[in-house]
């Protein structure tokens, strides 16, 4: 099991000094005109950002954050209300659902968008229509189109489309994701909104943000969500009425 | 097991809105005015936040994110090679390190620092000198006080403290947080730097934030650190290495 | 952060073998005499075992194993519902809720015991009443007595506290879990049940199982338990109906 | 998300009696004659166990238990370190190393070995070839076979393999197992063992154990093995000095 020796560019310490990378801590990046958003951003990345990028990572933080009663949150209280004393474990519970079925199909939409990213005109349009084959032959969802309650359209996407058409950078993703839907729209006849987290897979994707990385963005975004859960739980408990309501619901049969 | 039935504040959904609390989410908060941190600190305390109080938040959070090669981030890229598939259990290890050892301490400082401030002048000092003498009969180290590495001071406090002198609002936990300072050192006739921990306790409890919800800021901030670890295992992978240089350094003895 | 340098005794390899502690895996533990309860005990607590507390042990991981639909199995199945290719997580979880409030007060249970242990005859007896009258007065439950359902006696201690009166070793956790239970029913003038939690730490005490380690012996039970959990989420999927339910039942408010 | 009302048949009780599906627990589990291993696997497969299936799985959780020090139980012993009053954190991260490039290979061997236990004769043989040149062409590890240590045979598998010859019930994955095997070693033209995990899959494969749930036996083998680990870290404590060895190891560079 040999490996060569690997290193880290993330931070380094002195007696009197922290970096963060090439940075230094306390004069570079608190001297109050850095927001965490972009620190952490540029962290991850290991590259500055642009004004118009600060910008769309913060409106996809915004985004991912909530989502009210999911099994993510419902998860997090539950472990809560067993053991308040370890507020970390509670999170990392609700975290551990950030996976393929939610949340994590941001990464699956940006896999099929990079196969379109790369073609043009009728090229990329015959490779739209190939993953909409591919799809509805193996009668699977596409990610990133569809919300079970938001119709016709995603309000969240919306926006956030709008904000990607603002930027001066490359919009290869963007254009794709809306390529695809009108090629979704066509062949099932009627209109399937592009979700938020197919809209959030898109504007990263245009910012070169690595695939797997984007979960990450999403588990961030979730952990702020599932703090303030916990912060609730603490003036409105909800973990005890959670299990009686659950097992009053779900009756026993040999 | 009966509990009075609970309500959620947090977030509601209509066919084309969503709100998160009482704040239309597309309207309101993806107008472009609003960061990250500033929404998600205001959706965990249920109020609006100053200027100043925005700033102090982005300080602390850019403050705890990173912290290099800890424990945290090697349970986090030891999991991430076990199960790359799955980032989000990568995360969740590293922050189940969040714990009393470490970043899990600013809530102890909170509680201590509780403690003085209530009372003032003579009565404060003397609160803080019992607090010197309790540790230092049992032994144990003062939460938020001394740091292995960063001698006579932690620059990170320095600059947290700064900010915090130029809040507005009360500053009772800042000027408890310095008195105990002040008896530590007479008392131990040397300085002992305010951590960053401290720091950060200071100002969050002139924030009104309850100590439990310290804790949450915390994970907050080092899952965007960790994100950054499992970002540089993509490319270069450290996880195999541990695993051999951890072998290697910790022989087998009946 | 220096410290002496740190051995393992736990397992060591070679091309052809594999080693437990100085025992041989393939020839010594899996020539079929022996089962996984006796090696996973004798290997954690690093003695070898009677037939005896082989028996206690089992008894005791079966009682621990399953109850029904808790948090902590709330919480897996949830998880699982959200990232099903990754069932490790979704155990996770469910671990993440052995705290203190439900199987976690094991150790607190035996750490009061262990103040009754050193002490005989009227000594232990005024020690109880003093730990009785120290949790009225704080109006705080006494760990290992009492059961929300179970009532006038919770069936599992009984027969728990049968198989300790069988041991043919010490027996002071059991003795002091008696006297304690006798105590605490004369104080309050009504039967407090003896729960199965209380028992297993008793018998465990006698055993010499560390407190902390006790807990642990929890985890492994619950483990098996989740796994059955998952297990049924695969023939009877109920993640998506505890979001609905949980959903419905916590309505929005302000 | 309508879902038709599920059940579950794991547990329930009343208030002097405690039933794990149709079993009384005092009086039908609880009565000395059933073991740990015997209650859970039958209550995770919902079935009875003949007397041979009980030995296998003792044997396949004792194999399963323990590999040392790993990335899962480094991360455990990090997390404890940082958070020993919350030891459940500490299992809960080791297991979330239970992925796919470990122990959860398991998984993928039993999905290839699912191919070829329905065909006979030359038809397996065929199918056995496909699976070799399949991977040969993507030049990828096939799942249970080959060790990296262990040669020219990994010495569990032989014991594994032996207990398997002496069922009386089907060995259509054991054969399946073998005959792969062979088609490899004749393909690579040198022998590579069948490994741990390869043996297990087989062994469970033909106790109609569903892949799925594979991965949670060896979730529960290793949940044993990390308490082992952290009742160690009482003793001889390395938390603190894995991090320094690692921080030294890695060194910085930007």
């Amino acid at each position: 099991m040999k490996q060569s020796k690997p290193t880290t560019g993330l931070c380094r310490y002195t007696d009197d000094q922290v970096f963060y990378r090439d940075k230094n801590l306390v004069e570079d990046l608190l001297d109050g005109s850095h927001g965490f958003v972009e620190v952490m951003i540029a962290h991850i990345l290991n590259r500055d950002l642009t004004e118009h990028e600060i910008r769309v990572f913060n409106t996809i933080l915004i985004t991912m954050m909530e989502h009210g009663l999911t099994p993510s949150s419902i998860a997090a209280r539950s472990v809560y209300m067993s053991a308040p004393e370890n507020l970390q474990g509670a999170i990392a519970a609700g975290l551990l659902a950030v996976g393929s079925q939610f949340v994590g199909t941001i990464e699956n939409n940006a896999r099929l968008l990079a196969r379109l990213v790369p073609l043009e005109g009728a090229d990329r349009e015959r490779e739209a229509e190939a993953i909409v084959a591919e799809h509805r032959s193996r009668r699977t969802h596409i990610p990133g189109y569809g919300h079970h309650l938001h119709r016709p359209d995603d309000p969240r996407s919306i926006r956030l489309l709008e904000l990607g058409e603002e930027s001066q950078g490359p919009r290869h993703y963007l254009n794709s994701l809306k390529l695809l839907g009108e090629v979704i729209d066509r062949s099932f006849g009627r209109h399937m909104t592009i979700n938020a987290t197919g809209a959030c897979a898109a504007l990263m994707g245009d910012m070169d943000v690595p695939p797997e990385v984007m979960r990450g963005i999403a588990v961030i975004a979730r952990s702020a969500g599932l703090v303030a859960h916990i912060s609730e739980e603490l003036e409105r408990p909800s973990g005890r009425y959670i299990w009686e309501v659950v097992s009053d619901a779900i009756p026993f049969e040999v």
